[in-house]
């Protein structure tokens, strides 16, 4: 079930993947996960770097998981790009060679079958559906929760999966998914999961864009507003960082520059605008995710917030619309952790 | 945190049983783990013995685990019994010594605080109520949990805790809670947990009552009358062995006997019957638990059932009426596992 074309093992199953785990566990060896959805890009690799210091051996996994898409979403559409993603493991493989014998390499990609991850039901997409589940909540019901019902759940579900495969010593997540974040460390603090969970910074693009999967399905005029989301946050930063510490004046900063954007956008022709929903701008406590009236300032915040930006209403001739044509709406997502001021 | 007064260690917490888990597998050394609720008795003693046959050191975990328990259920009167359950491992442990190496040892237990196995959240025993759970449904929700809602689910999450804990090569199980074992098979496969799940024959008294720990408030009058459970299933299962497949001539046999019996309680004084309540009597696949109208004789079913046995309504001078001086519902369940046939 392993193939060896590349710098690296390529797994489809698990037994063949425990049997290296069981020896480089016996050499003494460190394993560091990446858990990936595949599609990879800066910030993925930005983990792979971060685990390739940290371990011998970083194994990523390739898997794009059923069950944390609500029945709705966009489960058909999420881009699959493994030449891609193989080739960019590659590239870093050399590039962490080069570096000599401090870093680890990546020398696992796990890309199991729905079939391996779900062996008895078909995986259930319904808040209701049947399955073997495992939910962390209130946590889970929370910000992105409350739009995607079942996600946190499908998270959760397949990174214990994951984690029973692998027998990592550390697993690597990005701050982009900051909710994420804290259901994985809950999740591994309740079970007592013997893999200890590192948090890598959010990679951005020059503009300050966070990277995502998704981002490909922008084209560049959606991609240039949306980064209203992110200037928005910056501005509740801001305030934060001023001495502010209410709710309100904290996320007032915000909602100004999110709907001065928005009304700037409205006043365009359909030929040069693109709209956007605010799903939710939020200020929470960094462990419950409790939306915060005020900041304590030992304690710090997350802020965090969604916007959807809507379909092109009309496309010009030759124009950049991104993957999908500019047809396909987008969720994005970005977050600040506003650490400790004293 | 750990203490050695006896020939095995105790371990409140998880970083010193886990120290002495990782010296283990560096030996080579295998750990069979027997999940208790404490309260031995001679079935748990057999799954020790089984798990001693199979590894070298034997890891008992000891814990009245609470969100098993619904709100209105035995959770405070669940009998706990420390320092015999002590002795008995330890008199089990000098057993096995006198059988020489072929044997491995009961070397750790295991007995965790709450605080321990659900570290943030006062733990939930509402269906509704919110913290981290494994979920394992459809067959939760048949047989036992249709009358305990939340109980596999807090079985499923605590033993998930207590695998990712002990990391157990292997973990024993007894064939009495029969759909717990199904349940568990059903969440090790799901979730790739690497521990191999070995299921122990029950084990019964003389005239064949199921060992429990609950049966110490049975008393003397109510134990006689609960074999009827007992007998009613070996009636059902003498008519599968006789040829019969169909759901009605298997389950007659058990309804049969059931009411034949208690027919006979109910004609006798309060001075010297035990009433009782037919919970279910069921015949069902041996993975999925559906109920089957017709047996598959190359698949065989299990058999299961459970009875409420009444409070005495009177007791007489003198009479061994159990703990609780026969004033404690008991639920009794037992099940026969009906092999292929062909």
């Amino acid at each position: 079930m392993a193939s060896r074309q590349h710098s690296f093992e390529v797994f489809r199953d698990v037994a063949p993947l425990r049997k290296m785990r069981r020896q480089l566990l016996l050499s003494n060896r460190t394993v560091g996960l990446v858990p990936t959805m595949g599609a990879l890009h800066e910030g993925h690799l930005s983990l792979m770097r971060q685990a390739a210091a940290d371990n011998t051996d970083v194994f990523v996994s390739i898997y794009v998981n059923p069950t944390q898409f609500g029945v709705n979403e966009d489960l058909a559409s999420y881009p699959r790009t493994w030449d891609s993603d193989v080739a960019k493991i590659e590239q870093l493989n050399e590039e962490l060679s080069r570096q000599g014998e401090k870093y680890g390499r990546v020398t696992a990609i796990l890309a199991p079958t729905s079939k391996v991850m779900y062996p008895t039901l078909p995986p259930s997409s319904e808040v209701d559906g049947d399955g073997s589940f495992v939910t962390i909540t209130p946590i889970s019901k929370k910000l992105e929760g409350a739009s995607r019902p079942v996600f946190f759940r499908g998270v959760a579900t397949v990174c214990m999966k994951l984690f029973n495969i692998v027998c990592a010593d550390r697993a690597y997540f990005g701050q982009k998914d900051v909710q994420q974040t804290v259901v994985i460390k809950r999740m591994v603090k309740d079970f007592h999961i013997p893999t200890e969970i590192k948090i890598g910074a959010t990679v951005r693009e020059n503009d300050g864009l966070a990277m995502s999967s998704r981002n490909v399905y922008l084209g560049s005029r959606r991609r240039a507003v949306g980064l209203v989301l992110y200037n928005a946050l910056k501005a509740a930063e801001d305030a934060y960082l001023s001495g502010k510490n209410n709710r309100n004046e904290i996320l007032d900063a915000a909602n100004r520059m999110t709907q001065k954007v928005l009304g700037e956008q409205q006043a365009l022709k359909p030929t040069e605008r693109a709209l956007y929903e605010v799903d939710y701008i939020s200020l929470a406590d960094p462990d419950t995710l409790d939306e915060l009236e005020v900041v304590d300032p030992s304690r710090g915040a997350i802020l965090s917030g969604a916007i959807k930006m809507a379909p092109l209403e009309v496309s010009n001739p030759g124009e950049d619309c991104g993957l999908g044509d500019g047809k396909v709406p987008v969720r994005l997502i970005d977050n600040l952790i506003l650490t400790p001021r004293v």
